[in-house]
């Protein structure tokens, strides 16, 4: 299904860096749903490069909902939300065009695509392509928030430097929402901020862990086997850029724990079900028991840096070196929080959308 | 799409534990592969529990295959496989069908079904549902083989044990093919049965990290963004019961990297483009190029174990204790990674057919 | 998706005529739903070739239900149903392999499957391959009666004779349901059947036209665009052989009508919207209006007769003569209306379960 | 899938009749297929209203292409295209907001979306929403042409006015391709348009039949069962509003006929495989056989009259009277036909890559 994800709730993206708008469509959100634009211009902002430890692009990010949204609800059809390109220099890159970015998708899509795309600025491949993820992803957020399922992330990790866990996950949620730079301790927050600029200033970058929890979603969501939570949260994270690896509940320490200490066990809890630990990331056989959805994202350093590397000519077959020059970042991780937060809530509104109908979003 | 997975190549998944039979149906695979009956039993052979490291119930895993094969050879129509269960001890579990087992899926399916789920040895949630995966797959490396792409899985950590790295893969997935305890190092493979045995001596069970190669699949294919190859490999790998993360290229080891050290630069090599380093695991935006698809898998420890554990009677809505009775594993890794090979096998024949056609694998 | 129909209830079929079995995956169906044996056996034996109006070939059609049942119920895992061939003599076949029978899949099967398609008894593409359909589609009708959901079928028009139309829809469904003929007008079918064995006395066959009403669809149901009601039934409904034509209410009369004689005048009934007529067939913008929905399709003559034919040898290139042997329907619209509600029945659970949550068709 | 149809060709449509724009993303295109902006803009302006057999509404349909296209050329990267409503009128219908069109499909998308939906002009389901369609079925038109597949469209029948056959079909298409009013004979074709204005006279509406031949498209496309070439081409079809019935080659005139008339013959001709007849519509099985792919569409009068008709207001749940306002068509049926040569350029592209991959349209 390439760039269309979701089988209830689905999104189909399209855009490139430097063409004139990208975009996305969201399809079966249930009719009623309020549409927040003042709450999609921050969730962009949040996902917007600023200051030292980002790109110089700055792109006003003003979007426009074409469709799909009657009176400021969600009229049932198709969303479609567009993000003009403003800000783009497409002369930064055509000199360079035959020289594979080594950690980019250059060969990779010139093998797939034999020239024909469109190179300026990493093409269909640039993570500007999230921007529109991101607006779509409010539209869910605040929907999920109606029903009292909230998500948030935190830096878990970058540059060496760690953040504290999750204490109270419903006040850290909370807390992380409008965050520029979201990390639960300050000090953390400060010394990843300044291993950042480290990086920056030798001209290379650095990459991280997102740890994300989901609460107030109702045990028995998912299904076991090829549409377990843990594959549909994993398809949709895997498609954002950078991430290279995606971990619920223990993840790889399950590795070296034993059965006792990994399983979580069971108890009542006023009256309801709950686990004791948490080590499943509230997914059992695929399938929600109740307790919070907690999983972790690597996030890959940055490929573009500004030394100089070795690389190929892939158009005349030979080795070559690259200066990549242009606008990047040392470090995304701080903005791909808030592209984790919106696919999880797309993904979320799918499978709940699957499991209790098209309308119940809005009811 | 629940128990269906794939567009072109599509798997459909049904069975239960203590069902007359398990199957599989795989559809949209090329008239005229040759269907080798004796490696889809060895296949089989190498997913069966053995020794005193597995569970004592023992399955003959007498497959037939129903549809789709004709005179030796894919006919091109929809592939039935079904293997029936003989040896099940239904009376094992119906005392404690409301207690929820913790790490398993009792609680979260009863959540979802209502109690109508067929709860006898775990049913639809069982690992045995694995078998006809199995079966699938082994047709699946066959035809890749013919195509000159390999897959090989090895025990990278079990137990605190950490096995060698891959030093010549191509190699390695030839040597690792038939291996009962698939780890390189026969000095690690033996430390590792020996932890196993320990926990299980304890009443106890083990995880591990299961790391997986293929080679010879061609540069371009995959997807930027919803279908990238890690996208749909995630998917498919998380459907697998115990698998709880799953991590390319270097994974969640790029959290401390910088982008230097990260990025895998690109060289000719006898008029052909390779990379250096293959931190990336062969994929670049979500398309292979390649190089190598590496990945590794983390397997929690087997949930069932022979301590008392607090749970809760999910029907009655109290605190109460269990006891498992009944024939477990104090590991599944090394029965895993047969299925890990066999779903990378099913995604790769699907993401190729997708992109040269529904011939292409028997060409 | 080939051999796979359906989102939230999807059906998988598999299979050839002289295989050892052919059957059906139905995922999707909400656990709790009665399973009625016996009235999967009755709908069978309406399929079923009977008297000298069928072919000779005599199956007993004794069903296996595999998986997904427990205890006379669905679990809401994948229900697997085979059926064994047991009447199946393939060498009536093989002498003729290369011969294209006119107006049969050989010589198209050939093109796509490029010779490795089983070929005896016309395969993957029999008949024979609705039988599973129509089990699946037992359960759903069952459920969907639960749910004051009902269909029918009757022959419309054949060889010549037409039926009286629809009078009392609902007391019409019920009079049809367990009629081997179904004919509305007793006269009428006795016509029908003479014109029908007149035709076998020819060694010809005979088509016809069958006409469809459901009753007791909420209105709301279904999509504007591509998955609208008329989309997503022809789809299912073009899937069963020798079925050419679909058409909705009026369908092809609508071509000589003006807007004011063809709109469906809306009033109020008992505090309920209905229309007067319904020459639009229950569906306005591709979504229910809560009438009947009506449909009717046009069922071309059984392609297999005795009279000698010409045709090619697609395997040497050269013209040929063909004089079928075996044993052939010189109708099989009786048979098929049976097929018509099935898959009407599975369309119908599909649509309403990803409206109404995967619950809806158990509670 | 709602807004989205095709696997490895896949349109998303979104849009309504009185939004800023409409449009559509076309996922999976090859890529370097030539974008001919003009050959887009001249279907589009045959799907235009134009004289007095339209609607006075009058379109510029100035569209634009906002992603995938680079260099004249499709990228293989999503392509989404936007058309700008210009002349919206949205005043002419909020008094009768309440009042459900006979024929329309106001009062079920009332049940579906609850009142949320955009009500003006139709909303999402006017006849508008098909612009972005054949703007989308141009890119594909083109493309099939450079392989040899052509398609065209006449009204076979309109008003009680029949048209004569195809007689040379590859001549016809051309003959077809640019006209306005697309019908074989002349004077048939006056014969219509007069009959159209009558109507228009009367403020009153007609339907018509719409005949359509492929040719060119390769044996063996398709598949038996659920995606069969009629099931497909049929899905797509019924998406177009009006749209009430579909058949292939003789249709329901199969109803009449014996097997020995029905049955197409083979033969051999300058070494290929043909047949005498094309009573099938060159599918056999579900599977194209190497001829011309025929099937009609029957249009529905379009339900906008001016005429007083009964109705309810469906909000207050009384009868009432409508006497609609506003701009409309006395026929749509020489309008739609476009859209059906563009929703089948679509769906053969679709099936075509699905078949031989995703490179195969621009080799």
């Amino acid at each position: 299904m390439k760039n269309t994800f979701g089988q209830s709730v689905a999104c189909t993206l399209f855009g490139e860096s430097h063409g004139s708008e990208i975009g996305i469509v969201i399809d079966g959100l249930a009719p009623g749903i309020d549409v927040d634009e003042d709450f999609i211009s921050s969730q962009l902002s949040l996902r917007r490069p600023k200051g030292r430890i980002s790109t110089a692009r700055r792109e006003a990010d003003e979007y426009r909902i074409v469709s799909g949204v009657f009176e400021g609800k969600t009229t049932g059809s198709a969303i479609c939300i567009l993000i003009p390109n403003s800000d783009t220099k497409s002369k930064d890159y055509s000199s360079t065009r035959m020289l594979a970015r080594p950690g980019h998708a250059d060969y990779s899509a010139n093998c797939k695509y034999h020239g024909f795309e469109d190179y300026r600025g990493g093409g269909h491949f640039s993570g500007r392509i999230t921007a529109p993820l991101v607006a779509a992803g409010a539209i869910a957020i605040s929907a999920l928030s109606k029903k009292g399922i909230y998500i948030g992330t935190h830096i878990k990790e970058c540059a060496g430097v760690s953040d504290v866990s999750f204490t109270n996950i419903a006040q850290d949620i909370k807390k992380l929402g409008s965050m520029e730079f979201a990390v639960l301790s300050e000090e953390k927050a400060a010394l990843m901020q300044s291993a950042i600029l480290d990086a920056a200033n030798d001209g290379d970058s650095v990459g991280g862990v997102l740890e994300t929890a989901a609460i107030g979603v109702p045990a028995g969501v998912g299904e076991p086997w090829f549409d377990s939570v843990e594959s549909v949260l994993s398809h949709i994270l895997f498609s954002i850029p950078g991430i290279k690896g995606v971990q619920f509940g223990l993840g790889f320490d399950f590795a070296t724990k034993r059965g006792s200490d990994a399983n979580d066990s069971f108890q009542m809890e006023n009256g309801k079900v709950i686990t004791k630990t948490n080590n499943n990331g509230g997914i059992n056989g695929g399938i929600t028991n109740g307790m919070p959805i907690v999983f972790s994202c690597v996030v890959k350093p940055t490929p573009t840096i500004y030394k100089t590397q070795q690389t190929v000519d892939f158009i005349n077959g030979k080795d070559a070196e690259i200066t990549v020059q242009g606008r990047h970042d040392p470090a995304i991780i701080h903005r791909a929080r808030v592209v984790v937060d919106s696919v999880t809530a797309l993904a979320l509104c799918d499978m709940l959308s699957q499991r209790y109908g098209t309308d119940w979003l809005a009811n």
